[in-house]
């Protein structure tokens, strides 16, 4: 049988502090030796389904072709179906829990062709119990893809249109005076907020946004680069995703603004509440002071 | 010198904020650079020699045959002699400190077989001091073994009966009216408390237990499953190591319930003070409200 | 074209709760699938250009040959410059922002001999925006670069002495009393405190040496080692990379002393503001109590 595969990315909410991951990969090692392991990350909060899904989503197109191996698996060992998801015609392969983890990355991948619910005790690891399926079922599967075991070895076909979809955020919606709402869908490490706003939908606003979220207003500027935003300033950027992203500099918009994700956010014209904004009228920004 | 092992196994309390893993790896591929690295984990506390052994006891029986390299060395630099331990008669090697950290996974594969104190320098980097023996002397020893050099290489045999045993933590005792007395060793990333407690050791008193630690007392239900936790319950879990641990759901219970590593715990018969539990006596749950 | 390196050492401010450093090295492998990654570290504090330039500069001398990505960029997307810069005649080259952060390194692997701005779009991936140069400009370089592609091939030729040179920390200067003045700037995981002081400078003090910071005096004592020191004592040990460094045994000097990364720190003779100590006259150390 010739390996198929030499590259597993592996993402998960296990942490870095217990021996889980180390676990996962040396039962990768043991049986699929040539496979490098990527991990994409591990600090998905613990059972946040939504935030594994859409991490998935956003790397899916730089991933190498291979297998995904993720597991953000609150319903382990319970009636959930674990499942390996055939993407292209068998270009890549996405191993979890049916849970809508996968779905993104799926649907980035150009949707399934294949799909088994991992049922073969041959491919999987005995175990004391049902509670680290990482370990005993979707690492061995993983690993066994890579080594051209074929799908269908691995279990019982399933329906694809079965498949939990992924509970992907309300898209933001278009009022009558032109405003938007959007919802913030991730924080990164530098405190910017993506929103789930393609930018192209508040062109028509111009470079000065209205902000408005829970008791909020502030306004925003455009700018290609963090850099650009001015200290103190409120910055709109699209970000490394596609995706605009409220963004204060080199300070953590997040932080500063109290606005995690889930936080919903009107995208206005500046001029919406008072008399019109002119096209040629100069606009000056007041931005609340910061403690 | 053909080589001979193609995988380290890494574990300590290096953290991953400074450049100690990163320049440890250096280290290992500037001597073996066909071995690849499993980083089991970093994050145990610093100096907790403990931790770093139960975690490798955990670990052991899914590691790839190879070596371990384990540091974790509150003496360093000290009289504490640096060892690589044969367990199996070569079939795998043990590199690190001989503080008892390497105790609890040497017993998990099979016992040692030979050991020697890592006595010569010509398979030491050179250093301004003695303190960072991971990237000096683990390092260099655990990647040259990979290549192939004899243990008896690396320097001066030691008597097995030398080397200094786990501090494994107390097994619990089984007091006259059927309780036992265990102990919180390990809380993972979701709160869940393992103990010292081999499940069959409470089968006897059923599936509702009474848990009983500091002040508190509260009833515990037996769980094949994490998900099998109604809310607001406590659930007694066979872990993915086969041991008995204390779990909330979705919930810390560590954190929920006040049970840190190291917090006693007594198993109890729920009709133990009152009068006896009739097997049909039906039993109300009443959970502590929590906070 | 031959394949030249297959070791690339990745430095960043990009943690690990994100998926950057995953899709950084997919992008990678995508281009160069026989090159490993070694992660130095990505727990650089966000924007902290110094600190980054510290960590490299300390693993240098550590490092495979090879290529060394890093990434700490504040000024992402604006007018600073991508680079590749060769070291050694071609023994090594650095890929990064031109900001001072590979400096050090640069130093350390013996001088620039020849560097390009990362000019060629062809070598890079194609982005919606300029925000993430590590995975659209910078780890294509490094891949490339191990690819065998010549550093020319990847832009456009610049002048040695126009990169921006590091940020050292000023260097100690020596009073006439024979005090030095120093200053933390390196904080590990177990709180000790490095300094920018060569321990050559204080021998002249001898094994006892008063520290004064901020409002605070202590005596501090010269040790070999972390466990030499005497619980509640202040200890100066020759760290592993042969800096000076204030420590406190299994205790956080960094903690315990609020002394933090900037803190400037003067070493005294214990005798210099009472009467001159003379050689053989014991001294008492009289330590502060600790909370």
């Amino acid at each position: 049988m010739a390996s198929r595969f030499d590259t597993i990315t592996f993402l998960s909410d296990y942490g870095s502090g217990d021996e889980f991951v180390g676990v996962v990969r040396s039962v990768i090692r043991s049986i699929a030796p040539h496979a490098a392991v990527i991990d994409l990350t591990h600090e998905i909060p613990p059972y946040d389904v939504l935030a594994g899904s859409l991490t998935l989503g956003r790397a899916a197109q730089y991933l190498c072709p291979g297998v995904v191996l993720a597991v953000v698996d609150p319903g382990v060992g319970t009636e959930r179906r674990g499942v390996a998801i055939e993407v292209g015609g068998g270009q890549s392969y996405l191993v979890g829990p049916d849970n809508g983890l996968l779905a993104s990355a799926v649907a980035m991948s150009g949707g399934a062709t294949a799909a088994v619910a991992l049922t073969n005790r041959a491919y999987q690891l005995p175990a004391p119990g049902p509670t680290f399926a990482g370990r005993d079922v979707f690492a061995p599967a993983a690993a066994h893809l890579c080594n051209g075991v074929p799908l269908a070895e691995l279990g019982t076909p399933i329906d694809l249109d079965s498949l939990l979809p992924g509970l992907m955020p309300l898209p933001q919606e278009r009022t009558d005076d032109g405003s938007l709402m959007g919802q913030v869908i991730w924080v990164d490490r530098f405190g910017n907020c993506q929103l789930n706003v393609d930018p192209d939908e508040v062109d028509h606003l111009g470079l000065l946004v209205q902000l408005r979220w829970g008791d909020d207003v502030r306004t925003a500027q455009r700018s290609v680069t963090y850099q650009g935003i001015a200290p103190g300033q409120i910055g709109l950027v699209v970000d490394s995703y596609g995706m605009l992203s409220v963004c204060m500099g080199k300070r953590s918009a997040a932080d500063e603004l109290k606005m995690p994700v889930g936080t919903e956010v009107a995208l206005v014209s500046p001029g919406a509440d008072g008399p019109p904004a002119a096209g040629s009228t100069p606009v000056t920004l007041t931005p609340r002071s910061t403690p």
